[in-house]
């Protein structure tokens, strides 16, 4: 059921400035870049054959990455797993007791993102995503 | 050069508590364990067709998890990312001045582990890794 790591998001206070490190890190040229201006955020991604970095930062005072920022800084926001069903898997875990964030309930369709909560992984926020 | 996320190693206080958890999450028995006790560290592994996942505790109050776990809590620790080349890759980076942990020195094998310093990277220790 799941596959692997599809990608890690890092908070960072800069973006356009660590993009420009983890350009010099890479050796390679930001891949695409988005904003979403209903959750306070930005986002650059450097995408690889079978999983990105994304980096994101806040574009002001409200949002999940304004927030993570001021109380705790840079680093590793969330790692997202690669599943081959997101319905089924959430239905699984859901059955298993696993603490979701996003789940929809059972026989309602997944409209947003669903995480696994950090109590479970040891601190991760672990998003669930299908290919 | 870069080709994408390794593995990610997860920090934690109670490494069969979190197998657990994860084997449930992933509905999948850990693939493998391991201790380095030179290091101070016991890991377990989930492995994927492209990626792992690391889990790693401290087995005393030495070595980098227990501090880590001391100053930081539970969370990611690092995250490896695939380079075709270790030796080239290294060379590059050095040649291009990003701060390095590991580094022999132009000219000297690479015999350990090398690590792209968190200051480079928006907190996030990073590991470079051939396959």
């Amino acid at each position: 059921m799941f596959k692997g790591v599809d990608h890690i998001v890092v908070a960072v206070k800069d973006l356009d400035a660590s993009v420009a490190n983890y350009e010099t890190l890479y050796g390679t040229p930001v891949s695409d870049r988005a904003e979403a201006p209903a959750a306070g955020m930005k986002m650059a991604f450097f995408r690889f054959p079978d999983s990105y970095v994304e980096l994101v930062s806040n574009i002001d005072d409200t949002g999940p990455i304004a927030k993570r920022l001021a109380d705790r800084g840079e680093g590793v926001h969330l790692v997202a797993m690669k599943v081959d069903d997101l319905e089924a898997a959430v239905a699984d875990l859901r059955g298993k007791g696993v603490r979701l964030v996003g789940d929809p309930g059972p026989g309602q369709p997944i409209k947003g993102q669903v995480f696994v909560h950090p109590s479970v992984t040891g601190g991760v926020l672990t998003q669930l995503v299908q290919r």
